[in-house]
């Protein structure tokens, strides 16, 4: 794996800190020519507590819950908002859910052991996964979840059996494929999915399977669940998919009888990553998303379900910054210009694996304009290692701290320890304070599960 | 991101498990239809120890171990082996090196910590990394490690404050960036390489630099260092890159009057990840660098240096299997077939980052022809999830064991805990004995750090 070839003509945007609009989180401010986040100056608290350091705004994403939550339940009196804690989890960001009201969305025995961890109340989980294992469903039914999303005829059956063993009668939903899929701008409409999720409407696979749902032991199909995508700019995917499955829902209401109580509609509302994306709004995902429930169920004539949506990137993704020192820098004249940090592919495979772009900022210059065109690489033994490919930023001197905006989602989550390179800690900040609710990983971490 | 597009014509090969030639691991046998290594039936270690499972044919390894270091002592006395620890790391790999006699390249501090923590001989350590931050400079330097290899000037100066600091003086390498990169069936020579590693020798930078590196205090200039690429099938390339480095040596020597006594070519020799893949041997890959360097020593009139190689992915990647229970199958007519597994990009990046190639077999069928091609997909919340796409495998149904080949290098190394998944037990096989060297993750281990 090699970087991306470096368009050398690239020219800096001159932008400062504060001109990075939607990426920046909420208390982002500049003073003394230093980023403040929370209140806290991010140039001391790199140096106090090390970097790489992963830095959340707290006043950004709880105002990003209460959004989803205020929003929902002001258009859509009969929903929830569930945090798919698969874009970033430890225990505190749970314990913030719980307190907003949220439900959560976990997949895999991980994810429910850190609820259980915070006395998250279990009738808010609700389960997801393509291949929950029989143990992982014990435990869930055990513990007494909300909902599992069934995703297969074979875990239909997984379900059913594990519940009748454990005496419970579990909720479930079933996760339908509508043949819709969003782009970042468009959706696409795909007689055939090609994904390892759920029931696919095709050739009405779905609603056959329906009946099966039904008709199985020690489990109660309370509605339908559908994810169409991440990172959706194209608000209008989520409308299209709202009809099928309101279609859906009716068909199977009038034909087989069922009351269908819940609908979820996943998550996938995109945010902005560059200073050039200009997502929707929360409060404008809620009302498409409502809207378009409310004007199907009455054109399809059956009841308003309650209504779950699932959003993870956007709550977190902006929150969330990364803090390095510039370690090296080298000229690579005609090639590119790099920068290397103290992390990496390690803390945010990202860049890597998807060619993600992030906007970079010298934390020390943050009032400065970004004036050069860099490459962040990270400190890994692998050419391929870099955060930021071609992007603008200060001019950078060894010794700065660089922040890097939007790793708030899929990168802790995603994080290893490769080169032997400890976790970074995590650190929330809000109102001038800092707390670290997850420490640096140590060494002797790496080694602890060695025998 | 999503699945690469499924070849719906995709034949299967009909080979049965020990058809697949340089893939397996040494001691790989089919007994009863089952896949045994090192003596150890893996159906039945698989329900022992649980799934995902990293299981090591521990004679494999030390066999290519062996076979590094006595064809070079062989054909080049004055040499030796480094394993490259960023290609698999824990204690016992490092204990197992050890034994063998070898030298360690290490990169990170993480990676120190372990061959402190096995006491390995720190006058055997080569330091690498782009970018070593101070502290991880310090730890190496205190350790009295063998060799830092500098990466550029500002770590130059770094490392002679530090050593100077310490009242040591440190014995360094410099890396060179020979202008020679070699790609899996050929090389290039580039004029400007575009990496972020090392002194190019584009313009004379190199050689320029040495004259700076020879007169820094406190450390002292032994050798030069090179590494051209990894996963190489084409050995000449690296006799393009011994020459150029000889010829740097001799001006070097001449010019300068230092008198260079190490010369480490790296690492890269590539394996078999399929079976249609034909690596070169090690014994074929010590020919070709051994016989390089006397030639082109003799040809520009120089003393033999000490020799070093630092072989990662060829001494663990074919002794490493991965073992899977398969939990959900998905046929999605005129797309593909889904086999869906209790693992995915937690414990294996390496198909979705660089979209590897791997060869599944189902563990207790070892014995039949591999008669379907299907899409080996993991657990989780992500559709680009995917150990192996489009390849072969014996019919497959729930509750079989896959086993996929080739998986023990940067598998492990770059493991995450996405989705809340523990990362998978480590166990060595040999001479019919199962022993775990690094434990299962838990749920509690997941959460340690958090506050």
């Amino acid at each position: 794996m090699s970087l991306p070839v470096s368009d050398v003509n690239k020219q800096p945007d001159y932008r400062t800190t504060m001109e990075l609009g939607a990426v920046l989180p909420k208390t982002a401010e500049v003073k003394d020519d230093h980023l403040y986040i929370g209140g806290v100056d991010m140039v001391e608290l790199a140096k106090q507590e090390g970097t790489a350091l992963y830095v959340f705004d707290e006043a950004d994403l709880t105002d990003r819950m209460e959004q989803y939550v205020s929003n929902f339940h002001a258009m859509y009196p009969n929903s929830d908002v569930a945090y798919a804690s698969k874009a970033f989890i430890n225990k505190e960001i749970y314990r913030i859910a719980k307190a907003q009201g949220m439900y959560l969305d976990v997949s895999g025995g991980g994810e429910l052991a850190y609820a259980q961890a915070v006395d998250f109340p279990m009738e808010h989980i609700v389960v997801h996964g393509n291949n929950k294992t029989p143990r992982e469903l014990e435990e869930a039914i055990s513990a007494g979840v909300g909902h599992i999303i069934v995703d297969s005829r074979i875990e239909l059956g997984r379900i059913s059996e594990i519940a009748g063993r454990l005496g419970k009668t579990q909720d479930i939903l079933m996760r339908i494929t509508p043949g819709v899929e969003a782009d970042t701008h468009e959706f696409i409409r795909t007689g055939c999915e090609d994904s390892k999720f759920g029931f696919t409407v095709k050739d009405d696979f779905a609603f056959k399977c329906v009946k099966d749902v039904m008709a199985a032991p020690n489990v109660n199909l309370v509605g339908f669940h559908c994810h169409i995508g991440s990172q959706i700019f194209a608000l209008h995917s989520f409308r299209e998919a709202v009809k099928v499955m309101i279609e859906f829902v009716a068909r199977v209401q009038k034909e087989y009888g069922l009351t269908v109580s819940q609908l979820d509609l996943g998550g996938g509302l995109g945010i902005a990553y560059t200073a050039e994306d200009e997502p929707s709004t929360i409060a404008e995902f809620a009302e498409m998303t409502t809207s378009a429930v409310k004007d199907f169920c009455a054109e399809y004539g059956i009841e308003l379900p309650h209504l779950m949506v699932e959003p993870g990137r956007s709550i977190v993704a902006n929150a969330g910054v990364t803090l390095y020192t510039v370690g090296i820098l080298k000229t690579l004249p005609g090639i590119r210009n790099i920068v290397a940090i103290d992390g990496g592919m390690s803390d945010n495979i990202r860049t890597a694996l998807y060619h993600a772009d992030y906007e970079p900022v010298v934390a020390n210059k943050a009032g400065q304009k970004r004036d050069r065109i860099v490459t962040l690489v990270g400190k890994h033994c692998e050419s391929g290692d870099a955060v930021a490919c071609d992007r603008p930023i200060q001019t950078p001197e060894i010794g700065d701290i660089v922040c890097v905006f939007c790793t708030g989602a899929y990168c802790y989550t995603m994080a290893s320890t490769y080169n032997g390179q400890p976790r970074p800690a995590i650190v929330f900040v809000k109102d001038g304070v800092a707390r670290t609710v997850t420490r640096r990983e140590t060494y002797a971490d790496l080694m602890v599960r060695d025998i």
